[in-house]
């Protein structure tokens, strides 16, 4: 399954090497050039590691007496998850992960060794308010290896702290191609450290995001997700629910498309504890629907776009269905969620294109996709129109890349 | 037990209006005059209101046919929780009450409309991934009423997103001052809303901000509280399990006094799966101690300072701790816990003084100290020394207050 | 609310007393009478009595210095749920509720003092793994004043162990009467003391006895209810999930009216993942279905027959469907369940009829039914026919009572 | 690590059969021979495999379309767990386990598969009430293969229900001969058919169980624990929580030696809330403390007493043990527990012995023993004393095997 044997995994690290050399870049994965940085975060505090290597620690060996000499990680792996970039999304998901104790053990990865070092501080403290999560942390995108899942939150390469407010919103253009240059070389390294791993993308545009990553890294682009719609989705159900005064939880409802934008709503999939919506009042979602449902389409891209503008990102949402999804892949649900995944083969679409729809998600990303004739009402081609905007919003920003 | 009948409680309100005319303050609870702000944030979406009131929503009421007349909300009120200041520490708080589904119903609050707007869609969004939480948004204090915690997180009153940002390392002496009269005016507030309330303080430093409250609050001094050191004794835990190869959860040990800073650790307090460590070597923690245990305490400041110095605030670590708490109130724990609570009548203190002992932590705060004697080995009066700093650091900070 | 002042509630205890006098029964109710029993199980065990009230108990005292004289349970009651009849079914009620930490005081009753004691043991022993949920046990039903929740799960009066296995099968027709009878005047005095719970009923048939119980309750109809469809609902997912290889967690599709009997799929209740499966195939469920998917309806039925005949009742489907209700109360969560409801008014039904129909569960039971026109295809008569037939049984089995 | 080639594994299934084939019984493993039983549970009901196999099924394959056509499970073994035996116990572990959502994939194995058959529907149903848990149902031993927790129930071969209520106190000394037979051989083909696994033995005594357990299986004896004393601290933290009004999750407190009988309280194992009890009261445990807390070992004796005369075996505290046991394992947790664990080497202990100490639980077992001197103040050799007992309760019990 990983397509790269040692000789290339070497080869391709050489590459990059040979690329930041001349690119004279300080990106992520350059770091391991850096002798003295070559070291995961716990050992970079020499106060701990002297403490734990030179002292006698008597006590440790007397009261412990070991029973088996075994190596202690025989078996499978522990769920293991790295998430790269320790911005506020970063971060928040990190934190997500250890609070649901849905991991065994989290990596933390971030360029920013200061920046590494406070996160790390503040979230491993949590772990003793729960059981059975570890963290670790680092500044090479190498510790990536062996996760069965990594989320990538963040590629900038700034060394000071303003890379932790990077926001889609206010980048010039040239900012925003260094990002997606960034997010090329990190993808890629990371699917060469990690190449059994489902990579969930954080960053959005998350239609761009992951068509970029599934175009340069090694993955097969069933292991490239993005939460999608699945934050639209969250929304629209949230909505109505308030608007029937019923709990959220007895209600069925998904959005697909795009993230925020070209979304669309499917009437047809509400229910209401059992109860399918349109059944009940096939005027729902057209035009001369008295009861305005409409509005809720209206609402949810409404209330994103606030999200976005004044946050940055939405960092609870996204990190809450993230985590959702680690927990699909680690215990292997085969759960449906409306991610953003490739639908190339399908709806007329010759080409790689990431965009929501219903999946699958299993422990290798994406089983299945769920691909049912999306009309909605009256309006055939309603999907169609969302694919073609879509493509062409890709090709426009990545037309320099 | 609410001290205040109704009268003195607007008598108190005018006063606040008043001040709030001389001082031509904008803080928090003056929004109330402005009428047009005088809402709930649910209602704030004039597009939402009206759909909800206006049109026909006749499916709501067709399909859903009520069974009982009955007040809906008759019973013990749900676990409300009121959560002040959208600054990161209080929108964490915020989701992670959510995540763990410790409450029914958080209010936020926060005078900054655009940001607690922001802060509410993207909070509310998730609770649809849980279930059984509603989130309610507020720019007014006095949504805290009926609140059974409310938690403190952020009484800066800047406007723009730079409140955000505000962290007690890089204020001003003129800012830090702005800040504690804020809170003065604020906290007094909220326990005329809340008089039942348990305050959870998360501002630092936690000695000076909780008994600033309880100098000018109504509230009792149990029903005030801050994390405290229950902090500093997560990351001693950590640390000693480090050490040992053990996982926290199998350790008991804390650590008193002053959070991040005059804090003690407390070697007898220690143990592994039930073995008392202590007893098995009694150098632990003195100076002549081969296996330098003391490098721990050192260890847990450094790795507190570092988070303060580049995050401004532990922001994982203190909602996690204020979390657990939340839930020891609501669920009536009788859990003890380090935290910031008034000693005043111990220790030879005779005046109001907030410094981090174990304490029972149950439904209407502290109900009892725990006030044995806090020697530490060969040094008697460690813990006399430690009241008396943090006695001359408080009043230091409070001097001009 | 409670529409029985005291003098009313001390008459209906002294018939209570006299009719117990004449049929010289032993039921549960009557334990009260004798003085001996007349104790909560905590103060059972004479040794423990001993220690805690006689004996110098100064380490307790000197270690925990009470901060307020407050009365210890001011504010809101703690979650408390009563849990009558420690047969298989109730004990495993308590033993989920704790584990679940869904209530924060489960109160475990049965008049069996033996089979109490052993079950208080064996129950509050787990309550260390957990945290936050107390037990306490009792032999009187009037322990069940205050609960938010009664779930009555056994009103057998052998005082034997052999009452555990009651089984609703293997009873000759005067056992039943006894049951019903017995039934009858536990219910009533439970209605008594807990005049504000809602009562679960967790006996079968679950039809008959909900409508036994507001028969001679004192609670409005709203107030009781029993899981009935849940279950059955609960095995038409996982069998829809089996034969489409997808996680019950994606799937919606109810069945409605008597349990384990008389039960009607909604066809067209059913989604994946948002996608709504008679939109894809408008046959399933017909008589011309090539995928035969009424054969999932006869699959559901005889594992709940399995079940029944081996086990007696299905313990783990209906302790988890009532934790899901209890959670659902006392969170008031407002969540769709197809509960045992009562339906006069709907369908031409003239007088009290329990059946179950979706419905809104809140914290005072039934909020809403969801009254929708259940026919499910071709065949619009067959939910009439339903209650017709679950009309027959009530009458049939209550005709002596 | 198998220390067994498929050669090895091959004569011991023939040399079970011969053994079978000579004593014409008919235990669990021999089931194998019976072709028409060959089969997992899955597959006994004939409605639902010719459902699942002989229809056309295309709904199922036009909705979903597959991604990928790699083997479903690569990547690491999901979190399976077997447990053999569908006594009560067996099944409330079941049930736990579901509930909890520690594992990802529970089998349960019983040849008596009415029995099974019954649990199978009740326990499956349970998982659409959680996320992510599958229920397996099997007659063959075999079907542990791949788990890396068995948690052994029940050995009884009758095929009758009566199987049920098997009880460790009821049994004449010729049934007890049997099933410690019984107990031989299935213990010794799970040890083959899942040599990788961590046995936790769920029948008692302990300490006899483990020890023939050791004796006859392939699994090298860290891999074979029982909950031992784990349950005893339960009770014992339990009961100091009561004396003390405190919840039990601020108390450490441990008892180690035999479950139930022969168990030694470590009076110098207790802290509250981090304060050392001993260091506040010397003289608690001793002959002369005017507090008594002597009784509390007693009341934890007559509480397991109690439970075990009534109910046969600690249903829920031994499933919660072993729930917690399991957790460990799974997520490589490192916590220290009380279980019953080999001693040889120890404390002047020769050969095997099998009594309940501290420990360290990762996934391969016990990592570690915790071996300190567990005097007990004055009375030196109480532990040696209780080493003593407890082997020559073993001799007995096992002379005849």
């Amino acid at each position: 399954m990983n397509e790269y044997d040692d000789n290339e995994k070497q080869e391709v690290a050489k590459e990059e090497e040979e690329e930041e050399e001349e690119n004279d870049e300080k990106d992520l994965s350059s770091v391991h050039q850096d002798e003295t940085n070559d070291q995961t975060f716990k050992q970079l505090n020499n106060e701990e590691t002297k403490l734990q290597n030179d002292l006698a620690n008597e006590l440790k060996y007397n009261l412990k007496i070991p029973i088996t000499d075994e190596p202690p990680n025989i078996g499978p792996t522990p769920y293991k998850v790295a998430i790269v970039g320790m911005n506020e999304l970063g971060s928040a998901t990190a934190f997500l992960l250890i609070c649901r104790q849905i991991v065994t053990d989290v990596v933390i990865i971030d360029r920013n060794t200061k920046r590494l070092a406070a996160e790390y501080a503040d979230l491993s403290t949590c772990t003793t308010f729960v059981s059975g999560v570890n963290v670790q942390a680092s500044n090479q995108l190498g510790s990536c290896e062996g996760a069965r899942v990594v989320i990538l939150c963040d590629v900038s390469d700034d060394d000071d702290d303003e890379g932790q407010k990077t926001s889609s919103t206010t980048q010039s253009s040239s900012q925003n191609e260094k990002i997606l240059s960034n997010f090329k070389t990190i993808s890629r390294a990371i699917s060469i450290y990690a190449s059994d791993c489902v990579m969930i993308v954080g960053l959005q545009p998350f239609e761009v995001m992951t068509q970029l990553c599934a175009t340069n890294s090694m993955l097969p682009s069933y292991r490239i997700i993005a939460p999608g719609t699945m934050i639209d989705s969250a929304h629209f159900k949230l909505l109505i629910g308030e608007k029937l005064e019923i709990s959220p939880a007895s209600i069925t409802g998904i959005m697909i498309g795009g993230h925020g934008h070209n979304n669309l709503p499917l009437w047809n999939s509400i229910t209401v504890g059992g109860i399918h919506l349109l059944s009940e009042n096939s005027s729902i979602g057209k035009s001369y629907d008295k009861e305005n449902w409409n509005q809720l389409h209206i609402n949810v891209n409404q209330r994103q776009e606030e999200i976005i503008k004044t946050k940055g990102t939405e960092v609870w949402s996204i990190s809450m269905a993230s985590s959702e999804l680690v927990e699909c892949i680690l215990r292997n649900k085969r759960e449906i969620h409306t991610v953003t995944v490739n639908i190339k083969g399908y709806y007329d679409v010759k080409d790689d294109l990431f965009i929501s729809i219903p999946a699958i998600i299993s422990q290798n990303g994406v089983s299945h996709l769920i691909t049912t004739n999306f009309s909605n009402h009256n309006n055939e081609n309603e999907f169609s129109k969302i694919i073609e905007n879509i493509q062409m919003i890709i090709k426009e920003k990545l037309k320099n890349i």
